[in-house]
């Protein structure tokens, strides 16, 4: 079933590695299905080389239960579930544990929108979620680590097709989009803008940008007048 | 029409990836014709992968309207536009958002002449732009990023030849030359000088060079009596 | 003699080239012989390129005599020796000098559990050793190299496959595992964890993590209970 | 003439591309002969690409003329010239502009004894050369810049065969050996030194090792009774 989603989550798994994101078995790529009954996802501890599409597995997203595979799915999979089923505009995501935006998830910073790199893909300061209690570590832990996603976008009412990253504090990050590639896509910016950022505070630590800014570059490529790139269709 | 020219462009957009300085779509490369009526410039949007020089976009330069091509020029046209009518000896112009550029970029500070590297290509600091008001950014945005380069290059009284390079506050650099492949020269360059001198503040926040080392090394490349490499013709 | 182990030794070795944590001759990689009494490991001094299994030497553990092979062992060889003698849950040795590893043994500080990339395979910081006595340098250099070793994981009553590796103060990391392949797998991620602390610690000097969400996700890979991957057998 | 050392010291400048330490132009080995009369080295502003032995330069070390060759010589040949003429050990010399010496140079500061990666090649710390005054930069620049280089060295008691590397203030660094291989591998140490150091600095302002691990690493690879390796001949 779901053979062509099975393609396209595994060319976005293998892309990680080609983008420099991911080593070893570090990160794990989702998309679900056009009916949005299912998600396709990596299976849990497999190594990317040398991974194809029937190594992906098929799991429900209302019961969490795989549907076809022969793996196990990844350990984040209920992480995925829980965004999928809070966030009907999400087609795919991503997590991996990149560099630059584990430092911010460690530090337990936002990655400051401070300038237009950032503005193109993310339409302000990319979170970074508190950290999970005791309790949500020890009942739920993969569910909860969703749950506190979830609850950080809504409490700061970031609509998440505006904002398709977040940092989990103490882990790393997650990004999301209309399908498996562009939640990559965001990955691969995010790690970038959180590079530039780091380095950007070093020279800095007041930097700053002004929001007419960011309004300007996230309406040019992304707003109901978007004039970058070529006309659709 | 220019054929050789967008063989020329085309390549010199594809260096930027050759010279790992660019991902994705994020930045273009343009050149202007003999006669200086054209510039070709790479389409907005597009790939780098299989990009061939058929997809370079020709606008005239007084007009700003397209000549020749099938797709939109870059998004950053008006910028290009606005540097080749102000700079008649400008013959190349790169836009990148390279990670150590952007940094002194989103600081908002000039990357400073430290040592003989930058001396070598640029005559002084490369500047950093003011921040553009919010009324130049809603309502011309990419034409006033070209003006707020102007302003800054008049402002400081330095040729546009002698420091071939800015950055944009908040935004990235911009790069140019006698020609397009020289314009991403000097965007190679910028971005190593930005991140040679991110490192030496962090071991020296008082670092410097006397202005007679400066005049020598870009004298002895640039000057009239310049004698590194080998005679012309 | 152990025509096995010298290949996957050997490949252990080349591993370390391949994910780019040496170079020219900076590192050496050991495993033991099933009944314990041997060690494959390095030859001393002899670059990578080119090497195979025949290279490697076989050294017995007891007496720390060369059992077979036509070079020295790597110089490093007691110090590998004192940690089989005192741990024999050990496989395999891996020492480098990789960057950020090194950072950590030049500053004299622990590499910090910070987040969960790190307790996905270390329990706990890793620690750095205290400095050699002038003494300790000058009469038996190597062996006392791995005589601090386990003086500082048994100080901190550390189970060496819990924290499988350290930095030796000035010097840099040494790693290990089951066997030569895990330790270079730790080897790897004790780099990365390295480059993630220091850049954590720019953003945030005080940045810490919850003793629970290191137990979560240490026992979630190793513990009893373990879910992460695959079914075993 | 010399053609087998117009071949080692071609092999020696692609070399650094290589390793990864010059873009474009940016670099220079040179290697002398056997009878020490002639100095063989990269021409001036040739690209690395397609460089072949026969591009190579000659000059003569005493009268610093060229003897043979097509091409100018390096802009920095009287540099290499008054170091060869100073030291009769050295028997080859690299520059480059390595992003993280450079770091130190800009920064004026000596990349410190904080390791023993660093003491296995470089007995102490590598120095950084004073300023030159106006007058030693508009008379003769460059050989003013291995006058400056021999000063430092001199005037610290260093041989230049225990510390075989130097970084010219504002300007980069200098590295040399037996041979022109050799000095290229000095150069790769030490940008690699600079970048651990830089890194170490950031994580502990303090961080220092003591002499006798110093004594230690350099003398077991470098002193009368050294081990490390194999035995010569």
């Amino acid at each position: 079933m779901l053979e062509e989603l099975k393609q396209t989550v595994c060319a976005a798994n293998l892309e990680l590695v080609k983008r420099g994101i991911v080593i070893y078995t570090w990160g794990n790529v989702s998309g679900i299905s056009p009916d949005k009954r299912y998600m396709v996802i990596k299976p849990s501890g497999v190594a990317y080389d040398g991974m194809t599409p029937e190594d992906m597995v098929v799991v429900d997203i209302t019961t969490g239960e795989v549907a076809e595979g022969k793996w196990n799915p990844s350990s984040d999979t209920k992480t995925h579930l829980a965004l999928y089923r809070a966030f009907p505009t999400i087609g795919g995501i991503t997590h991996t544990h990149s560099v630059h935006a584990v430092a911010f998830a460690q530090a337990g910073k936002d990655i400051p929108a401070l300038g237009t790199t950032h503005a193109d893909y993310f339409y302000g300061d990319i979170p970074c979620t508190r950290e999970l209690t005791r309790e949500e570590v020890e009942s739920d832990y993969e569910l909860n680590t969703g749950n506190v996603i979830v609850e950080t976008l809504q409490g700061r009412k970031i609509d998440p097709m505006a904002v398709p990253g977040i940092v989990v504090r103490n882990h790393g990050p997650f990004s999301w989009g209309k399908d498996a590639a562009a939640s990559v896509y965001h990955a691969v910016v995010m790690e970038t803008v959180a590079e530039m950022d780091l380095k950007t505070l070093m020279l800095n630590p007041d930097a700053a940008i002004s929001q007419y800014v960011l309004d300007k570059h996230y309406m040019r490529k992304h707003g109901p007048n978007a004039y970058y790139g070529q006309k659709k269709g």
